[in-house]
């Protein structure tokens, strides 16, 4: 993994060449874990554009006296700066070497009105420009060791899912809760540090809701059971969504299921290189609008999944830019038929080369609990 | 509840009077979940000065599609714009009432300096005007029903912590992954909605990291084993900490556990109206720095508890201001002996006119398991 790291600084620093800044100050912390590995819950980086791996040495990293410990083991490489507030400590650091940092670029989509004040103050004779959204437009492009993450995070929610099916832990008289509760204990028992957001057990009418959190609704037959859960794993998370039926399927239940199926796999196909995001996002929204349901689909197909559960880019109709190989996304179509029930049925995917390559396997036929 | 929520947004406006605001913008999650009960996870919310409890006609509430049913049901007393990006169809909405809405302030401590550009763009002739922080401090005095979910997250923590203890999970051959999770499944018995922060098991040198995470290190007879964990009910945090030892303690374990527990309290007691919050952060360090720990213990004393994990105020030797009945803080003093070990006793307390309401009510004295 520290391989990784570097890779990802290199690659930005050509990206800061090309703009012609001196360094960016890195402050959203998910995007200096995905430069340095750094887990704990307070930390900036400073990454000069003229260093390179292996002589770092004008490329600085920020935390507090709580991670001293933490930050030598999981940023050797780097200097660190140990105080509060962090990203202030670092510009201040760049202030007294204003020679080789002249043009700083900061996260103008994370920085917030008043750190902008801070900072500037503390800056000095370095000049602060805007460069928002550069790690993230990288992170949008998963590398080898991310997929990895994403691999095992798929991996430990498909299984927890086959468990319960297996054990006939989701039938009538059991709770939307006790059904959250066991999915995610043994996501946990497949190597997860956690749910990768709040697990969505929906019976029922509650189906219907396209975020439900888990209640004491009991499931009886003839439900729609909706599980829409992920598992988290080394940072990255992943999300999956399958909906069963408790007991015979009623012929509303198979058409709407099988109108959600065929999107989904509409919309999958539909997510190759070059394919404007709008454009996956209609693919399958018109298998759903031919069907007669557009309304009933009200909202975007997907979504960018990593160290967030929503990243760049979104699949919807508002969404902008093209795929490219190596982006993993969710493709989630539904149907949701109030009072009644709904459908969902989602996958996280590889957008590669030929055809994209599914991270969550479990089955997507009707399944009947 | 949703009468707390009314009188939390009449005490708003009083504020935004005194400032001359004629509504504020709220786009903090947290602070529009404070102000209505909403609990998804896109909102936000405009509160005009001049609206009242039962004819609040100029206040309106956005949110996207996702949450349609979901907001009817939990803001049903607010006007309601389903739009995205919610923070900017509110102020286009405001937009539209020019004369109403002269004045409007934004959350600069929130709002990223490319967010209020497109917040300019959409406000047309009504201007904006930085309000920082004018929410979180209101948040910092809690009112009953907020001080009833934090006695409930305490309690689910607390009852945790027994159960373990009188199970003997807490023993020699057990992982502190292992005992992190049977804690977090026993808070879930007790009503919490998950683990209130990443649950920290730290057993032998472990416990000399402050914040340490649970790895598949095994208890050993004489080890220290610091549990720092919480519980969420109804999106309040508990926060409590409690150290043991397993098997009989050695001497410099009792000494240094003898001063921790020292200053803890003295320190609780320090937490009194009208104490500047640096007095208190010195009350408790004194009493390490005179055992001649001063160095050992490299973070602040405490700080506030709520809807966040960590917020306003800090009890620290850089924070500001003083206590006044209501607030919610911890106070957590600490001892880390590199390469041997730490103690850490932290309690979460809400502060009273006379002496503070300790809400973490497990044994503080020195517990061998």
């Amino acid at each position: 993994m520290p391989e990784a790291h570097l890779h990802r600084r290199e690659a930005l620093r050509e990206h800061l060449r090309e703009r012609e800044l001196d360094a960016l100050l890195v402050t959203n912390l998910l995007n200096v874990r995905y430069l340095t590995g750094f887990t704990g819950s307070n930390a900036a980086l400073l990454v000069h554009a003229a260093d390179r791996q292996g002589d770092e040495q004008r490329t600085a990293f920020g935390t507090d006296g709580r991670y001293r410990t933490q930050s030598a083991a999981q940023v050797p490489e780097l200097e660190r700066v140990i105080e509060r507030p962090s990203a202030e400590a670092l510009v201040a650091w760049a202030a007294k070497r204003p020679e080789e940092y002249r043009r700083v670029g900061f996260e103008s989509q994370h920085v917030t009105v008043d750190g902008l004040d801070s900072l500037t103050e503390a800056a000095q004779e370095v000049e602060l420009q805007r460069a928002p959204g550069m790690v993230e437009a990288q992170r949008q492009i998963k590398d080898d060791a991310e997929i990895e993450a994403l691999r095992m995070a798929c991996a430990a929610a498909d299984r927890a899912l086959v468990d319960l099916l297996e054990h006939g832990s989701i039938r009538a008289g059991r709770t939307e809760r006790e059904i959250a509760r066991e999915l995610e204990n043994r996501m946990l028992d497949y190597g997860a540090a956690g749910p990768s957001f709040e697990t969505i057990v929906a019976a029922g009418a509650n189906s219907a809701v396209p975020h439900h959190r888990p209640t004491d609704t009991v499931l009886a037959k003839g439900d729609f059971v909706k599980l829409d859960f992920g598992a988290l794993v080394d940072g990255y998370h992943s999300d999956m969504t399958r909906t069963l039926v408790i007991g015979e399927p009623a012929e509303w239940q198979r058409e709407i299921y099988e109108v959600v199926r065929t999107a989904q796999a509409t919309g999958r196909a539909a997510a190759v290189p070059g394919a404007e995001v709008i454009s996956v996002d209609n693919a399958a929204r018109e298998v759903i609008t031919q069907a007669g349901y557009g309304e009933r689909f009200p909202h975007g197909l997907g979504h960018g999944v990593g160290l967030e559960i929503h990243e760049a880019p979104m699949l919807a109709s508002t969404g902008v830019g093209t795929l490219t190989p190596g982006m993993a996304v969710t493709v989630e179509p539904g149907i949701y038929l109030a009072g009644r029930g709904g459908v969902r049925i989602e996958d996280t995917l590889v957008v590669r080369d030929d055809a994209p390559e599914i991270l969550t396997l479990s089955s997507k036929e009707l399944t009947v609990a």
